[in-house]
């Protein structure tokens, strides 16, 4: 069985004045510091990166963190696209279950504000098919698709997207990591400019810079001295094509329920003991969308679900994204799924601090890559 | 314990009529082909590929491939520049080593001519360092300092160099498979035009495309009705910093012999009972390099050593790069790792055909990235 035994995140923002370089190095120095270990203790490191290559022309950075630590240790580099920072974290519980004393650090960073919007806009296109890049495709495009034929299908509109935005910017206004730290109003969601109808600027997660990192580990000596602790209960990972024209259904990511399945049953336990999970909001029509393929609520009924705010910290049994989640908190590419899963492991050691959901004992983390070609969630106890 | 039981690979070579996702198809229905097993006996796909991103903007291509198989399987995408491969690799058998039973299938693909040489050395140069880049530094340009350092310390000149690729042409012309399959002089070889001196043509791997499969198991039912099977004795990933300022040596490729020491120790077996090696061949002075570094040879002779030609098929007891190594097979950046193990699996199993080394019962592939920034060792035996 593994563990968490400590998360470091840097501030996600417009980090204008630090390099991808500096991020990793902040992150790694920064979660050993908070678990107490030395770089000597570490048997192996997963980074998760979306873009160095395109943006920067920056690969093999495994050689680059061999570099920075000093060490000549197995690191390993994962890409999957938005999911990358999950996908690493699940590779890292299997590189932990052959079961020989191990520890490894987990870490995501990306650095996407050095470049115009254009250039970031179509990089991100990349986790896109040959078709829909060809078609002018972009992801708010895509999941703009997608909100139009729910909204269609059952009734609502875009107030009911609204109240996702308006949750998560509470939420990142009570985390000082956050991106956006501030609240806003159902009436200037409504009002901001249009991005991809019916999807706002407002609606969608902006393009951040940060790092985040895990410790993770199987040794049963530092999982007794250790003050805070997560137990992973099950990390799971599905795949689907990306390309919405050959999806079934337009309001469903296949993906998502396939890995929920599969982790509730791993974890061996029902969907109504989970008090807190971080879900995968790039846009709002996405949380929606993930709130229902994981089985929280059923299909249709999340664009009426989401207006009573049943989600929103303190107000019931299950609060989402009190990170802010991609919306508020920020989405750089390789660190969001790291971060989602530090955040729901804060919750659970109660260190979320203004953000603490009370008497939290199971969380779930949901990462997506592009418009629902991996899917990756993994189950937290304490 | 993991065995591999099926390899399959495409030609390497200018494939102008082959996209990145044609190729991906053909290994992996090649692959299941092979071993007579249908997609629904594969339980996850690891895939290598080091330029997708950067020279078609093609990330997240592991929704690509579950487009490709129609499956929702975990698919995972592995970036360690031209370790790639070996990396995928490692992964897999970690995956595999829960001992739940299981079948992973391995594939690597790269499409490198469909862009301008300038191009693609660009890309290629992504596996450097910030600072290597800037100063114009391509991997020619690495090796070539590499190779003029040794060529000085040990009093050896390029027609020492001359011979690696010699024997390895010669392999080349043996395998159907290989990007080029004709023999050349080391007249001709010493004639061909200067890269980066003391580098020439001659000396260097060519831009190839192509894409390799393995299929991976520790399902004990499948493996007794296997006819055709190879163990996976150890399979080590070490890293070290890219930049050749900050190395200690210029001659040695540290990773290298870290992964080999901790290979060997692994698989429990000595260097001598290696009766095949496909080495990292990137330019000539590599396979020099790494002959000693994995410990077959001692530091500094390898200049005498290649010019003997025992390592030439059918010579002695131990020979290298039977498939034509990177020189003459081919390197087909993320398919390359893939191809090196698959030459030793066809070994041990006997179906080398004119490259048949005899009686061999333990082989060894070596595969780096970059100018040694990661290294895999992976031993099997049959």
């Amino acid at each position: 069985m593994s563990y968490i035994i400590s998360f470091y995140q840097t501030k996600f923002g417009e980090l204008w004045e630090k390099s991808l370089t500096s991020l990793i190095k902040e992150v790694i120095f920064g979660v050993l510091k908070e678990a107490s270990l030395k770089i000597d203790q570490i048997n192996a490191i997963f980074f998760a990166n979306m873009m160095a290559g395109v943006l920067e022309n920056n690969l093999h950075i495994a050689s680059k963190i061999s570099e920075i630590i000093g060490k000549n240790i197995p690191i390993f580099r994962v890409e999957a696209a938005c999911a990358s920072g999950g996908v690493a974290f699940h590779l890292a519980t299997k590189y932990l279950s052959d079961n020989s004393k191990k520890t490894v650090l987990v870490l995501g960073a990306e650095k996407m504000t050095d470049y115009s919007p254009e250039e970031t806009t179509a990089a991100l296109a990349a986790a896109a098919s040959g078709e829909e890049q060809e078609a002018g495709l972009t992801f708010p495009g895509l999941y703009g698709l997608m909100a139009n034929f729910y909204l269609q299908k059952y009734h609502y509109n875009e107030e009911n997207l609204a109240y996702v935005s308006f949750k998560n910017h509470y939420h990142g206004s009570l985390n000082p990591k956050a991106h956006f730290q501030n609240k806003v109003t159902v009436e200037k969601i409504l009002k901001s400019p249009y991005v991809a109808y019916p999807l706002k600027v407002l609606d969608s997660s902006p393009i951040s810079d940060g790092a985040a990192a895990l410790i993770i580990t199987n040794d049963k000596k530092l999982i007794k001295k250790s003050k805070n602790l997560a137990k992973v209960l099950a990390s799971e990972v599905a795949t689907d094509t990306i390309n919405l024209s050959l999806r079934k259904s337009l309001d469903q990511i296949l993906a998502t329920k396939i890995a929920a399945d599969q982790a509730f049953k791993k974890a061996g336990i029902e969907r109504k003991q989970i008090q807190v999970a971080e879900l995968h909001d790039c846009f709002s029509i996405a949380e929606i969308l993930a709130m229902e393929d994981l089985g929280f609520w059923r299909k249709g009924e999340g664009g009426k679900k989401i207006k009573e705010l049943s989600t929103m910290l303190g107000r019931s049994s299950l609060t989402v994204n009190p990170s802010g989640g991609l919306k508020a908190a920020g989405h750089p590419v390789g660190a969001t799924g790291i971060k989602q899963i530090g955040e729901i492991f804060l919750q659970l050691v109660g260190q979320a601090k203004e953000r603490q959901v009370k008497n939290a004992r199971f969380g779930l983390a949901h990462n997506v890559g592009g418009s629902g070609g991996t899917a990756v969630v993994t189950i937290l106890g304490n």
